[in-house]
């Protein structure tokens, strides 16, 4: 099998652990024998829990002597001169090491340099693109020291988040409503500003099709800095966690965050925070669900971003456009300005 | 072959003639022999040109005899008890017509049942759905004389259709411009606002990619009934016919047209004129091109519906979304209200 082929298994393994392995990446792992056929596969399944290479190894048991283990991430050596992957993978007698994505944890070298010293050969950057993705929120969060943050909205067809007399349920499908509460149930942290607590009273809470909370839950965290959230808010009936913060700017709620070890924000809303957020450059990937309906009024979807003529405009290098229940779904991460 | 894939095929022979057979329908149709091979196809190619029917039984010539004529429209008769399609299908001995979609400016049984009379099978309504939608505007036209609206709009993803100092030039992809240029020609007339005129200036032409006019121009006609726009205006250049017009309402404006032969019309802009249409429920099929961009400030796509609450959004039943040139680009018909 080719190399990206493998790569490619290996990275849907690693897709298996998003929403589990916070604050560590998702990793996924194939070990083939030295004859080329598949011996063991593993992903990271849970913050704790072994690593990829350490499952797949295990799957493969001897059959792994000689042969090659493909890594979404570079194997970890950061318990010491030869780490607990890298040594997990010597002591398997592994003779060639694929990687894809190299890890921004590690000084010159990495895990990558431990094991071309121990006659390894090593191969970097297969796939690495479709590896970057899968592990986007944690790779941002190591390489920035903040949390990724996506940003989800729902408008319709001409950009409207809610009609004129504030209402608002149900714009999008229940299929794209369904995708939201996915989206919570992987996410460390889901924030909301107080204007959006105010006006629509949500539980940010992640909910199962029949409306039973998930078994996971992300912090809930609302942005309010003149105390405006009364204690009967639904954000606050102790469901979930939930941290009201008075973070001045966007920048200061993802250092608070930070510290508490959220790596990725699902950012909900409403227009003024996505685009407070947005003017910071603190908006790591969009996700819009738009529906196809028309209003002509009501608020707006986005606000405040300080974006005055066309040639400023944020533009998404957009790797997904899928029609979900009838809304068309768009995702992109924001372009760097010109 | 199926009934149902020589339609299909009678259907793509029909879209050829799309953009110059106003103000008659587009007609494809296909003619099998006795043995149910293709014998001869045709297409409605222009106004006072031959009919499609006409056409494939030329080039079926003596192989029409005891075999199968396809049409995607009802036979016409409308120049005597039997018309001259009926009448040219009967000279040539087809024993069979399957056609798509009824004649609806025709009498109770019009050829159908002109040529039921003489002795032909007759099979109705064979891949309705595609006929009625490649001749969506004549159709239109003739159920509910008036012309067939199209609004085409291009906005970002958060609805805006310029930034907030006017500028709009480009949001959308020179892809999705280019298909507009399409649309154009497609259509025998393009309507603006005084407000998109006085905005931005527009030609209002169909032009080509290299910026030449088209050999085919749309009228062009502006709303003005204040008499706003000046006489140096780039719509009144000359380059192609322009109205203006001092119409009230668009259902004034559409019958007016109506009575000069307009069959299919593109509203281009701007939000208020295309809320007054949409208002009056006089919006036949919504096309918007979304960018992905993101302003967060400036006009809105869309305004002045009338629209407070959320229950009475307009809904779109869509049939097409696809990407083009970067955007998305999102089709439909308004659904009926609830």
């Amino acid at each position: 099998m080719p190399d990206r082929e493998v790569m490619a298994r290996a990275v849907a393994l690693a897709a298996r652990g998003l929403g589990t392995t916070s604050p560590n990446p998702v990793v996924g792992c194939v070990v083939l024998d030295a004859a080329g056929e598949v011996a063991g596969e593993g992903w990271h399944e849970r913050a704790g829990g072994p690593h990829a290479e350490v499952n797949a190894l295990a799957a493969a048991g001897d059959r792994a002597r000689g042969g090659t283990a493909y890594v979404t991430l570079e194997p970890c050596n950061h318990t010491g001169r030869t780490g607990p992957c890298v040594q997990a993978l010597l002591r398997a007698g592994i003779a060639r090491v694929v990687f894809a994505v190299a890890d921004p944890g590690a000084l010159a070298g990495g895990g990558a340099r431990e094991l071309r010293a121990a006659g390894v050969e090593v191969v970097a950057g297969v796939l690495a693109e479709e590896a970057e993705r899968v592990n986007e929120a944690w790779l941002t969060s190591a390489r920035r020291h903040r949390p990724h943050v996506l940003w989800k909205f729902a408008a319709t067809l001409d950009g409207r988040s809610a009609a004129a007399d504030g209402t608002s349920r149900w714009i999008s499908s229940a299929a794209s409503r369904g995708q939201v509460h996915d989206l919570r149930r992987r996410v460390d942290a889901v924030v909301a500003g107080s204007g959006t607590v105010l006006a629509d009273d949500p539980r940010l809470t992640a909910r199962e099709p029949d409306g039973t909370l998930s078994a996971r839950q992300p912090l809930r965290v609302v942005v309010d800095r003149r105390g405006r959230v009364p204690a009967t808010a639904a954000v606050l009936d102790g469901s979930a966690p939930t941290l009201v913060s008075t973070a001045a700017t966007p920048a200061d709620l993802l250092a608070e965050l930070h510290e508490r070890g959220v790596v990725s924000v699902l950012l909900e809303g409403g227009p003024t925070l996505a685009g407070a957020f947005l003017a910071a450059g603190l908006v790591d990937r969009v996700t819009a669900y738009v529906a196809p309906t028309l209003l002509g009024a009501g608020p707006a979807a986005l606000a405040g971003t300080g974006i005055t003529t066309i040639a400023d405009a944020v533009g998404l290098d957009v790797d997904d456009v899928s029609v979900v229940g009838g809304d068309v779904r768009l995702s992109g991460r924001p372009a760097p300005r010109r």
